[in-house]
């Protein structure tokens, strides 16, 4: 039945949100069959029992996490599965060939001790944890295109840093001035069944978690630091809105030269990113709404000064489960593939 | 710059919800070209002034509205303008030469003195009116293939008729016992500033409108009676969903024959819809999801009986701006083209 | 610390939203004082632990749940539990000369085997529950006066019976031509953290659940065959709304009487229900908005006649949590009492 | 029919949201009597024909607008109008010896010279304005109580310098750091049409607007100016978030002392605060839910201190119609009129 000339794709932890936006892309990918899915809690049922409406997508059977199998039948391997399990399969998976991209946290850190001091754990693969690759396409298109492994980025960062990075690549601001406040739908939280994410509680309420101690405070950190060329500490904060899906980050900070003007910020940002296909720089005076992303892999970047502050304020708009977690890690693979970089991936979201 | 084998496509109307969808699908379509976008109160603007995301989809400007001219640019014209506009333009469109497909009433009924009985006017064009096919394909297949002006239908109407078409055809059930109770997603109403679609008034509320007096009565009792081979009144009781997109239409009818259970419905719906790509008859016990159909053109339909009653229960959700309104639109011109009737569709809708 | 006029009251289950809703009602009631909150899976924090903001209201821990040592100190007891363990306390509650007001299922039906047919359990109160009354004030006032023990009405039915009762009483429809097609915000299942029920899954969607099916239908029946003075089957199915709080039922019945008009209707619900401070009779053309009732003990009814049908229409509107749960208990005891019906219950809920 | 011994009051912009609160709020207060409800839009409507649910309220007409007639009827008059208009009539109700209350920004600038440059507006009311005080009861209480004349604070005003004030007055800041992420839902728009406010646009979707150049960055100033004992410019944000009502401040700023811990700052707040019923410093580690301020005039804190940066971060709850307007508005008057400063005020929102 299968397509001989496609690559085969295998998705561990395909029943949460990751998982299901992972089987639709792939579904839509000219270059890709999807021939293995996997998950301890719902192994033995149809995937199409989890998800009634993908019976058009997929007609596997989620099946039991085996590495040594799944390498051998599979070309690459998206594992999206709660922190701290990936790394102990990794490993095999790259033995046997495959490409591996991540969506948790393992293989974000060039630094395991930073890993380690805030996810915890005991990592016994720091060879091949040091092969991994950033997964974040604007910045490190070169090293993804040969990657074996790469730690796809988290939400938070991937929004937060595609609106500092010009801003900190070419020293216009105070790094250590830097505010990031995030704000993300509730589907970031996951498929589980908690209940502060519960509709009735969640809905038409707004509110901060995680205040200065959140997870995505040093992976933020580490990209920032290697743009800056040195260390650099940046204040945090993630919010919670009442919607499903949807990340805006907006990030102050301190210009160095008073004198610019948000017309100067669209044309260094439109240079910045003249060769990235999945990032949008409004113009000047427009700022991002999430639903613009919503079902795109776009990220859409609004940018302006207060010339009575001298503060830059950027603000960045992604589908916190596209360009924020899966489609982000098709467009890793697009690369290391040696594809377009866009292939497969749906640019125009449906609105309203 | 054009593409001169591809289909030369206007729309008038652009800047509404139905426009904004048909934009999105025809720059997804392989075989379409959008050339001409029209608009009254938007002319002259760049269609991404008002859609800053669309600009990856079209570069166009809106211009005003002259049959004559869009005639001469296209090979075929969307009318998504309010009812009673369209057929002032129409006539001269098709002298032209264009395939029209009509969003609005003007063209849903055979009969226009039903059509002046809800939406009054003084239609002139009754010899073109004669020509239009209901652009219902799961229904009017045929028909729609040899069309050259298409009626496409309401959403409610869509989603109604879909549910009761296998019961009606095969004379299951009363056909005057049969009760729509149906609930439509804010998007529905239009991109029009209203109070009572305002997000502070409609968002947490649930509420019926148009009880006993929905223009879209007469418009699902038309197909209903041409099925039933007799004349039929349903009822019909709209309500609006505090949500942007999706329609779900709940179904009653008294059976004739007591003795069926829902395995039978089941058996009997996939067999009826058996070659309609855009219907998805759902397991026994699986109830709808509109948000399944979000973003997608399928329409999926649950069915159960009620042992205690005798009575069917069907359930229909769609995305009541796809198959609802401009999917379906380009599903008819599929088939007026003689392709497949998927193409440049979006099947899976992203999910949550 | 107590006041020693005020009485003393119980909430067993309280960690609940009819729990949280009982705190604060009784918190804004003249002659109640809280005294125990009670709870197995929260005993031993703090009532405020749970609900940060409701300090204000009570300072009390969550204690165990001991039938002998409630009943020594309540005057009166709220049971706000999963069906199937409030008829195991209840019992001893009376004996030590509690009033009881069950929340559940479990004192709701007059004929306990219609109870276990769809409740499952094994009871061994028949006697108590045979002193049982149905805590409907607008339908059985004068008997939840002089109870001790009242089976507080499930959501779904108080709308929808206070919808059907005037015509049923008063003979003016089919009775097995009753259809409710009911809809609830997603409060309506608890504080439980249930997959389907998160904001992701829930938000901007649209179901029917539980059809032909509901636990509901029999508690309907029981009292719609009592109003008929018959015994009545209806076709109830409920849906869930991607909001919080609110119900609208919409019931449909065919008339015996053809002739009748819509403000013929408004007459004989206002006439029916004019002793009843908690039923609001809307005016011909108006029908209810679930918001209006948000926060209030207030339920709004809209009536129609379909003139081309001879169907009546009725819609009714309430806030689950509140007539519909624990504002209901409050009205109940106020009437076990003896006080206004009004004491301490919101009339005006905040709009928008 | 009226009770003689309440103060008569009147709205003057009944129709809009803040309206509709007052009505709420004033229906609910023990010492008030709504005599007068104006607006010119809606003038000769019955005020539940606007609000169906409010009949319980008043069964007030709404009138034209003439503020001789006002002044002669009423003791107390709100003004809830758009920018721009109050001032306009104040000095006619002053005049016949109304107290005034007004929820515009008219009253709210000790500098009217700042005022006409962020409103516009050609002001010749200075005497009456330089009377008028700030109505932010928890920093100018005392002023308050003596005033004939209240500048009601706008919304983000209010929960954002009661986030500050603290820092500020205590001098703990560098008060040029600040910066005000602030987010708010759509309600803040008023009851306009206006399609950016559509459900079918707001619901889902997250943007900041106004960035660098919103009309209450003056107000703001205004009052941090006063607490910090010199000018003081403020970063503010304001953000729409897809529900009703609430608003969350999250606020920044760099700690002059290094050494503070987040108990430090619950226990400096607390003393700030300790006098204040309406604000409710909650414990180390809990952070505001705009929900829980949900139909009450309460607004909720939460601080915390980052060691890594050193920066202070406070969020600050409230609903934006209760204690960011309406709900406030009668806090004032209640201080004006020496009664208790909570009294005819909700304390505790319905949760869920």
């Amino acid at each position: 039945m299968g397509d001989s000339t496609r690559v085969k794709v295998g998705i561990v932890g395909a029943s949460g949100y990751g998982g299901v936006q992972l089987v639709r892309l792939i579904a839509d990918h000219p270059h890709l069959e999807l021939v293995y899915v996997g998950g301890e809690s719902s192994a033995g049922k149809a995937f199409s029992d989890l998800y009634p409406h993908m019976d058009l997508a997929t007609n596997l059977t989620i099946e039991t996490v085996d590495p040594e199998t799944i390498g051998d039948r599979c070309d690459v391997v998206f594992l999206s599965l709660p922190n701290g399990l990936a790394w102990k399969m990794t490993p095999t998976l790259l033995d046997k060939g495959c490409k591996v991209l991540d969506l948790s946290a393992d293989y974000r850190f060039s630094n395991l001790d930073t890993y380690q001091a805030w996810y915890g754990g005991d990592r016994t693969d720091k060879e091949v944890a040091a092969t991994a690759v950033y997964g974040l396409p604007e910045l490190y298109r070169d090293r993804i295109k040969d990657a074996q492994l790469v730690g796809c980025p988290g939400c938070y960062p991937t929004a937060s840093l595609l609106a500092l990075a010009p801003l900190l690549k070419q020293g216009m601001i105070v790094p250590e001035s830097a505010i990031i406040d995030a704000k993300s739908g509730t589907s970031g939280g996951g498929r589980k069944a908690k209940v502060n994410l519960l509709l009735a509680e969640a809905d038409n309420s707004f509110a901060a978690y995680g205040v200065a101690s959140h997870r995505h405070t040093p992976e933020i950190e580490q990209i920032c630091s290697d743009l800056a060329g040195h260390e650099v500490l940046v204040q945090f904060t993630p919010h919670l809105i009442p919607m499903v899906r949807g990340i805006l980050s907006t990030v102050y900070a301190n210009l160095r030269d008073p004198g610019l003007v948000r017309e100067d910020l669209v044309t260094i940002y439109t240079a910045f990113y003249r060769n990235c296909p999945w990032v949008k720089v409004l113009p000047a005076g427009v700022y991002p709404q999430t639903k613009w992303a919503m079902g795109s892999n776009m990220c859409y970047l609004g940018v302006e000064i207060d010339q009575r502050t001298d503060r830059a304020i950027v603000m960045s708009g992604i589908d916190n489960l596209l360009k924020g977690q899966a489609g982000q890690a098709i467009q890793c693979l697009n690369l290391m593939m040696d594809w377009d970089e866009t292939l497969g991936l749906p640019q125009l979201g449906f609105y309203p």
